[in-house]
């Protein structure tokens, strides 16, 4: 756990496993965002691109890990930005066929919406971040790394400082931080987990989907969905509209009744909108939000 | 402003500035600290020593600036595992001396505890964390730079990507951050401004001088005091004590009145203890601590 926004940890992946090359699976802003990052620190990295709106293709990565080699292949569980869950059970299959090679997974807007096996996958490295699933202000990074992982690091001679994983291993072997961690959301994380335990991962993760099931259908109705359906994520609705229609004068209309939602993430704006349905979000609010932007598009 | 604790933005201080390489002024554990990021980062450093309790001394820096070509001088203005305030003026002025050197000044736990000004000193590089005479729960890094430090960034490849100076300044000039902030902390800021902003610079760090004097001046008949006098900082006194006497049973008995103090920082650890006066702390609590100390003396 570190005191920084998701990002800082996803670069600080690269920088402690990262010595030959890496592979970034972009199918989306968050997928690329982990190959600038490489760019930015002067690690080689390739990037292996799909359409946004599809998931990742476990082939064609097979067929490329098969032709190449790499230290690290990074992928996003939910690319945020498109509405896309990619196959991560796939990919982690096809990947672990590569000893040497380690599976880096952003799990920033997918944990606690879909099932997720940190273990029983054999992932090196998973992030999420305060804000999302767990419902919590911004402001900390939650990651888990394998030992296969902190074995890599070991060899890795400029991981840097504040986010150096062997540092952050040491102190949280003896509960501590390596740095003044932000106190104030250690105390709202060990209450919403408290809270988690009560009500179950499991629970917690089908009203997510319930949510979820809620927004597409009634965005199938009404627009149309962005992401390939079979893969739409139940954290978040991706929903394309017409080039006539204004996210903003939606937004006017919305802030009069307390709503908000967000305009299409990087390149999608004004060609889609997003609804969230995780963490902090109920079933209630949906419902209304559904129901103002039908008085919306009625007026 | 970034979402991090301090030691993050003096990482990235160094990553953003140095090709060639930096003079880190070292007195105790967090001038070393800059010296140790340099290394982490695989940035060449040099590191100019003075003894521990001891101001860093301008002239020695200025014969050693004459000698050798440096990209940037860092300097912690309040030493806190010493408690000496270093002379930023003279240093400053010695450094100027070198128009390709830049300044970089820790001012974690010296912000609103002395006069410090960006502009007139010319600095290059400033920086706080939310904890210390903010008085905000921690979490936050609050940094200036200078344009010629912006300047300098835009010739260095690899600044990396949470912590890109010229990212924050782009986003600053709309009014935004880079990545999600910790927002619940950006409110207490906003607070905590408007109240500096009614209670007046001038009259906080007065108030923290104040504290620092009592606490002083109870330390010398009590104790003696580690840093050298002339150069005690007013944010945190470090009182020297025999080896004889237990931080650790001090502690228990405080505890029983609601107090708590710091043990010495890393190698002085039980050779002297720490009493912070500044930012969250009263006058009332230094005067209530102090009597406290003096029945476990006398008990």
């Amino acid at each position: 756990m570190a005191t920084c926004s998701a990002s800082a940890v996803m670069e600080a992946a690269l920088r402690n496993t990262v010595s030959h090359k890496a592979l970034c699976l972009v199918n989306g802003a968050f997928g690329r965002r982990w190959f600038q990052m490489a760019r930015a620190n002067g690690i080689p990295a390739d990037s292996l691109h799909f359409e946004p709106g599809k998931p990742i293709d476990p082939e064609v990565v097979g067929h490329h890990l098969a032709k190449n080699r790499y230290d690290v292949v990074t992928f996003v569980h939910v690319e945020t930005s498109t509405g896309v869950q990619n196959p991560l059970e796939a990919v982690a299959a096809v990947v672990r066929l590569h000893p040497d090679t380690l599976l880096l997974v952003d799990a920033v807007s997918s944990l606690l919406t879909t099932e997720l096996d940190f273990d029983a996958l054999k992932l090196d490295f998973c992030l999420t971040a305060s804000q999302k699933g767990l419902a919590l202000p911004p402001g900390l990074a939650i990651f888990a790394v394998s030992e296969r992982l902190l074995e890599r690091a070991r060899r890795i001679r400029h991981r840097g400082y504040y986010l150096d994983f062997l540092r952050f291993r040491d102190y949280a072997l003896v509960r501590e931080t390596p740095n003044t961690p932000a106190v104030n959301l250690l105390y709202a994380l060990e209450t919403r987990l408290s809270s988690l335990r009560r009500i179950g991962i499991g629970a917690e993760i089908r009203r997510c989907a319930e949510m979820a099931e809620l927004c597409r259908s009634w965005a199938k109705k009404r627009f149309s969905l962005f992401p390939d359906e079979k893969y739409a994520a139940n954290s978040v609705t991706v929903v394309r509209c017409p080039p006539s229609f204004s996210v903003e004068k939606l937004n006017l209309f919305l802030a009069e009744h307390g709503f908000r939602i967000s305009d299409g993430y990087g390149d999608l704006k004004g060609r889609t909108f997003r609804i969230s349905h995780m963490g902090a979000v109920v079933k209630s609010e949906i419902s209304s939000l559904i129901s103002l932007i039908d008085q919306f598009l009625a007026s």
